[in-house]
């Protein structure tokens, strides 16, 4: 670590925390200057500080906000729209150490601090036989925290919902340091505003979590799982909404034929390389209906000139191909620097915007790899650039902002999971409208007069 | 209609509408003093106003925010918390003319202006083969306007949950008159802070609700009903927690003694007089899973002493048994005027908060008859008394609020569907703390300064 000068204000923080919960080593606070989106207009951080408890957020809070010093809250560091990108001058605030969980298995609820990853969530309460549905494809990786404050998605929110349906209460300390609890383990509640639900997806900016009470499901089975192969794209997006018109799967997946080639080249699992798109599927349904599920989706996908229908019962093979729609981002990753996109459709949006996204990728001559959450109308493009490459770095910036306009166009939104983050903010005007986009920046100002967290967020 | 004097403020209202839209006819505005919550506070509204759309909403509070003329929304009034109790100098601005319906069974959504009521919802959609699930007891007579302004709950909640989670978009009219629009019919949505479900439970205190984009499911069977009876109150709330840890039951409803007889003198449907409480629940599962279902609720039901278990599978006799138990408030209301309790506790301590009312009543000499969605943990103690009785009503008021201290002090909430309104607002600064309530003041303050939405409900 270095020395920190003597009176300065982060002597003054330093003072205050136990041993290590500041640090202001080089190695350590550039390793903290951006999150996954890799926004190339991150500063270092002046301080990395990682509280253990919510007594040591408020103390970093009161010191943030007497000195007038930005704060920049983290989960995991897996955001993808730079929610995390440090700014100049300011100070990190890492929830990675914050990692308790209580599970009462009698009421279905876990209270768990912000650090702990939505793995080990999961696998906390598995062990009561309870089940923590929201499935980002980073779950190994990204924190509960983060997605408590991106509203994260995943595969199975089809059926099961957002992260915001699971949130029964929060514990947030506010700018100027107070702590206050909204919520708690009851499942009904409407006391008041709907302030819980505010806070959720609101990507530290109006307040750093420092404790989630989760509702939870029964543990269910895996159930069987269905991959269809097209050789056009438009039979498999119109195969989706012939599903989801009349019913639930607990996953619809869609793939496009660069993000199934990448992920080939990464796996060598055997998918089908000719391919224009496939869909995975799968039915959780209990018992025998299961099958009649599948049926359901198998003859819809029949029906719109699938070229293969393939359904496996078994859970190994069926995580195999999960992981394999998982897999795109890393290996894509392999391809390039990746932009990453995140827009949203009404559902019979979805064709026009997965054809309007290849006549991006055509215009532009840069590789778009479309992988979809497509029973949600949610799909994430990953635009490959190499960042030595000026021309083929700006074509790209210009397809990303091209994607995102061409999803309003289309009644959609910019950001379905993700969050606006720093790399999506230019654009949230243009979706908000001037009315919505003033109530947001009324609350902001409400909450965080100073504007020290998350400064250049969102707003 | 009587004249309204030339060039005074609602002579100004009057002219920039269509004719019938504002009332001031006695006779019309007695009737739009109060909702079903019978607050004695109430005052006569200066004028009723029904608007047709949402243009004239906007002109209508156009005019109060210029004239600082105070605006009660209202929709059915049905309300059980006076969130719709009119104001001295006041007017209530009823929804009931807004009626429109548009329903795409593709995506699965519908948009809808707020005055339909929820069986209307339930139908145009059902036409369509889909499902609104929300159902208040009251879903004939109650608008879907309302259960979006208080967030409200129902039977189904326990699998289904409540109104927000069906709420995709909104368009509003804030104090001002600037309509906003917020999210749509995009099933994932994280773009900006979640105003959407802020303004879901807001009780009229942030703006007019003129416009609601609804989340749909595809239709159900209604599955087996189970009717258990117990000797003993306990056992039955036992039953409830062995039922909910391990499955998830598409109804979990509690009725006590007093209701069941209420009900029974009421109905003449052949109820358990001798009975200390019923339960009563329903699986929906497809397939032969909701045999299985009822089989494990059955086995819960027995193994905690139940005296009687019977199910069916005629989805009539289910639905007489749904009946009975929606039938409780106007059974009860024939023996006197009611009181309307809605304390929700974590489920833990259902046991304890149904004790603990009985113990209440014995306390204070009145009847209390306990209805629940037990599943929830959400209790509807309906307390009978007599206005013209002075010593009765004390008595009455004081378990009133005795059942909120109660709830707060086995970590409940004073209201788990109904909504804070005026009954309930001396309750509130103990429920948040005094945190939670600056950061609701905030947000009312920031939305509307003025402070003429609804005063004095909820804050």
């Amino acid at each position: 670590m270095t020395a920190i000068q003597a009176r300065s204000p982060l002597a003054e923080l330093v003072a205050q925390l136990p041993e290590a919960v500041v640090s202001t080593d080089p190695d350590v606070t550039a390793g903290y200057a951006q999150d996954w989106a890799k926004d190339p207009a991150a500063s270092t951080p002046i301080a990395v500080v990682r509280p253990r408890c919510t007594e040591q957020v408020q103390v970093v809070m009161r010191w943030a906000s007497s000195q007038g010093v930005a704060v920049v809250p983290r989960g995991a560091g897996t955001g993808l729209s730079g929610g995390a990108t440090a700014v100049e001058g300011g100070i990190v605030l890492c929830t990675e150490r914050m990692r308790a969980i209580s599970v009462d298995p009698v009421t279905r609820t876990a209270v768990v601090q912000p650090g702990l990853l939505n793995a080990e969530v999961k696998k906390a309460v598995a062990a009561h036989g309870l089940w923590y549905p929201p499935d980002p494809s980073s779950f190994e990786m990204c924190s509960i925290g983060g997605n408590v404050a991106t509203n994260a998605g995943g595969l199975c929110c089809v059926k099961y919902g957002v992260t915001t349906d699971y949130v029964l209460g929060l514990e947030v300390v506010l700018a100027d340091g107070t702590a206050v609890r909204l919520g708690g383990p009851r499942i009904k509640d409407v006391a008041g505003l709907s302030m819980t639900k505010l806070f959720v997806g609101s990507e530290g900016t109006l307040g750093v979590i420092t404790e989630i009470t989760l509702r939870l499901l029964p543990a269910q089975l895996p159930g069987p799982t269905l991959v269809a192969t097209f050789d056009d794209i438009d039979d498999a997006a119109a195969a989706v909404l012939s599903i989801t018109r009349s019913m639930r799967p607990a996953m619809l997946e869609f793939m496009d034929r660069a993000s199934i080639n990448a992920v080939e080249d990464y796996t060598r699992m055997g998918l089908d390389r000719a391919a224009e798109a496939i869909l995975i599927a799968r039915s959780d349904a209990p018992g025998g209906h299961a099958a009649s599920e599948i049926r359901t989706m198998a003859d819809a996908c029949e029906s719109h000139r699938a070229s293969e229908v393939f359904s496996t019962d078994d859970p190994e093979e069926g995580e195999a191909l999960c992981a394999a729609r998982r897999a795109a981002f890393p290996a894509l990753e392999r391809k390039g620097s990746l932009l990453l996109e995140d827009v949203g459709v009404p559902l019979t949006e979805l064709p026009a915007l997965i054809t309007g996204i290849a006549q991006i990728a055509a215009d532009r001559a840069v590789t778009i790899a479309v992988v979809a959450h497509a029973g949600d109308g949610n799909t994430h493009p990953l635009i490959v650039y190499d960042p030595e490459d000026a021309d083929l770095t700006e074509r790209a910036l210009t397809a990303f902002g091209e994607i995102m306009d061409l999803a309003l166009s289309l009644g959609g939104t910019i950001t379905g999971e993700h969050g606006v983050g720093r790399m999506k903010k230019a654009w949230l005007p243009a979706y908000l409208g001037p009315e919505a986009l003033e109530l947001n920046r009324r609350i902001k100002t409400a909450f965080d007069p100073q504007g020290i967290l998350n400064p250049g967020a969102v707003f």
